[in-house]
């Protein structure tokens, strides 16, 4: 057993320690999974700029094709084609409110990776736990693919295939198969695959729950085989155009990109795409003949495809829209999957809220009207009026409802201006409100152009073979 | 001015200070030819291997198109397209000969650059110099195009372009324009462009001086101007084919290479080139219609080109063979310039000794018989008589003589040996002399084979623009 499979194994083991209470056993998941014969093939890299102070350091661990930016600690840890973004995080002297807390942050904050596996999953943001502000920690971890684990903190959990969590702190948990988890906080819990809850505790609770026999079309998992359904084909086919950005050094931008948007390098961009003032496209998100309107935000594993996104358009981590015409202001959460068809193209009203891991798959024309909240499965006219209410009627309920699969409890107006809240924050965060004549609002649309990226390799050959050496890279 | 400029002016001044008793102004030779705006440009590099334990440590250093392997430090430097090979260095408990004494090492040896600027500089080797076993040191040094440091520490120093210090320890001196220096310890020495000189003090010494008018036709540097002549537009003619293999990530090596030789990811190969057994291609070496028999090793910055090399030949660092034939167990020194025609081929007998720093650039054909060493211009039949003679006549002399501007004196036996001994060497270090079914006699030929290599950029932007970031890797 060479040094790379000792890791793994310890890994595993430490996962499964963790999970003792469960009876989870997370070996049968992953053991083909992180194909220990590919971790030489794909070489890692991370970015510079004097926008984004650094401070890398892995250690003992396997990084094939990952990508870093900002502060970021790997130690005794695998990351297979895994996005870890440590340039959002809290910096020394800010100061972090959580209710009536005002907390100073005593040191610049880092995402801090230990004895952890993910497959092609992205970390992103920052640790939104109070308890836990410098610290961003991801230990006794594995995550499977196109997992999101978004602003929050882990310690001994397995995240299925497609799962989402994000601004929650997990202990011991496990998290099932596109699921999405907002939850402040939550410990020893097993979450159920399909799974879409929203939890401000004192607040609102959302909970919605796919029905497994149809998602499983969509995506499924199960012990010893790999992740199976239209979502891995989906991303799969596409595999190829993201292998032809990586194999070149250097790729000259399309000339029509405007000085206040930016294209990641590592994006791809299939025929006739048009892009507008004040857009972020970023890095493996993939465009094909689609318009993007002025301050959209195409991020990290998104893919756009024969469609027209009007204006600060919201298309969140690992999003599909196919086939559709999203008006001003929609937002598309996180591995939502809308595809309409060509002779059967999917509309969406302007300012409406596409809840994270919404699936819209339709065989027939379908429009939504402006200003509504979407969520869950919908293939057809009745699964819409199942599965989606105007923003204005939520934010009137006072009590609880159910509506098909779904439940809500609490304060229907603080769920909508809670999540209006953030995508106003997304879109500043991403520049789409930059002003170019009086240069404020600047965002990352701006910051990431003209960024360098360094690769970096693992031993070749030897008992260290798909393991790097130490590497430390400083300000 | 940013932060580049203030360091390249900060280094100037330092070279300047040592170099005041010669009232020596690096200055107007090197202001333009570290192109600032080029800095941003190219991606620097590192390999990653097991046979190679690494220590790379770079601060608020510009490493620009810089190659660096093994155990190297850079401080407040600028590398520009520069080669730095830490991979030969001594190590913790080796014993280091140096006459009668036996040092022991005391720890890993390390280079160790600082407040320098090279421009395309290959530094090689480990320090010979006795006083300073552990650190290899260059500081406050500025070298200039395909110069060559050699196993040689440097403080205070100025190398003209296509100049070669060889096992040399050099204080305050300058060395000129294509001018070969192998002398062990030097001081406050003013080198003029074109000498080539081999002193082993109470042993031998060998002086030549290229007549400089001649020599202007192929190399010539004057303050404020590039470095102009029949070498570089020899160089800068193929800079394009060099271009090529660094824009792409993976290069796939032709099929025909045995298994015991290595051609580097990064050298040049055009049209038909025959490798042979244990064969050993550097990186920035440049192929082209030849055949390089088993066991040849064609080094950094070496170009071979319609040319067929028996076996067992070294072709040093920067050599140039144009339209030659090259019998077995031929060695060709540094930068040399080799180039028959078409229709004049040049014919070098085996086991003969080309100097380094030779010009052979004939018209008509021209044979060198066997065993002979050669030296200085050679345009013609009649050069050749002057600038050549049999190592066994040589290996005769006990006392001095003058042949046409060379000058030699001591023992002609000592000197024979000495570079047949090092020849011997560096084909053992290369792994010339390995034996498959034995597996005995590995050298850089087979220990190259699989290598990584990472690449690293600097700030694209911003006051540090064009500097590196504080890079460390380590094992």
């Amino acid at each position: 057993m060479n040094a790379l499979e000792k890791l793994f194994t310890r890994i595993v083991q430490r996962i499964n320690i963790n999970l003792r209470e469960q009876e989870f056993d997370a070996g049968p998941y992953v053991w083909d999974l992180i194909p220990k014969s590919q971790m030489t093939k794909f070489y890692a890299f991370y970015g510079i700029s004097p926008d984004h102070p650094l401070n890398l350091q892995f250690r003992h661990s396997g990084l094939a094709g990952s990508y870093f930016l900002g502060k970021i600690q790997v130690t005794n840890s695998l990351l297979y084609k895994t996005d870890v973004r440590g340039d959002e995080l809290k910096k020394k002297d800010d100061h972090f409110q959580f209710g009536k807390f005002e907390i100073p942050v005593s040191k610049d904050e880092e995402i801090v990776i230990e004895d952890s596996a993910f497959v092609k999953t992205l970390i992103h943001n920052y640790s939104h736990d109070p308890e836990t502000l410098e610290k961003f920690f991801i230990k006794d971890t594995i995550s499977t693919h196109y997992a999101n684990i978004h602003g929050s903190p882990s310690d001994g959990c397995f995240l299925g295939p497609f799962s989402t969590v994000d601004l929650t702190t997990m202990r011991d948990s496990v998290i099932g198969t596109f699921s999405y988890v907002q939850a402040g906080e939550i410990s020893h819990l097993n979450v159920d695959p399909g799974t879409v809850w929203v939890n401000s505790p004192h607040s609102f609770n959302f909970l919605y729950r796919f029905p497994l026999e149809k998602l499983k079309k969509y995506i499924h998992f199960e012990a010893g085989k790999q992740p199976e359904g239209i979502l891995m084909d989906f991303v799969e086919d596409r595999k190829q155009d993201f292998q032809r950005v990586f194999d070149v050094v250097n790729i000259d931008p399309p000339a029509n990109i405007p000085a206040t948007a930016s294209l990641d390098r590592y994006a791809v961009v299939n025929s006739v795409v048009e892009i507008g003032e004040n857009v972020l496209v970023s890095q493996r998100a993939y465009l094909e003949n689609s318009v993007l309107g002025k301050g959209a935000n195409a991020q990290e594993n998104c893919f756009i495809i024969n469609s027209w996104l009007e204006g600060n358009n919201v298309t969140a981590h690992g999003a599909k829209i196919i086939e559709a015409d999203m008006g001003a202001d929609v937002f598309v959460g996180f591995n939502s999957f809308l595809r309409g068809q060509a002779d059967s193209r999917l509309t969406i009203g302007s300012e409406c809220i596409v809840m994270p891991h919404t699936i819209i798959d339709i065989t027939a024309p379908l429009t939504v009207p402006p200003g509504h909240l979407i969520w869950g499965l919908i293939q057809n006219k009745d699964d819409l009026k199942t599965n989606s209410m105007p923003l204005s009627e939520l934010a009137a309920v006072e009590t609880a409802f159910f509506r098909g699969s779904m439940f809500f409890e609490g304060s229907g107006s603080d769920f909508v201006s809670a999540f209006k809240g953030r995508i106003h924050h997304i879109l500043e965060a991403n520049g789409a409100f930059y002003n170019k004549d009086a240069n404020t609002g600047q965002g990352h649309a701006q910051r990431n152009q003209n960024m360098s990226f360094n690769t970096i390799q693992p031993y070749p050959r030897g008992d260290q073979e798909g393991l790097f050496p130490t590497i430390l890279i400083q300000p």
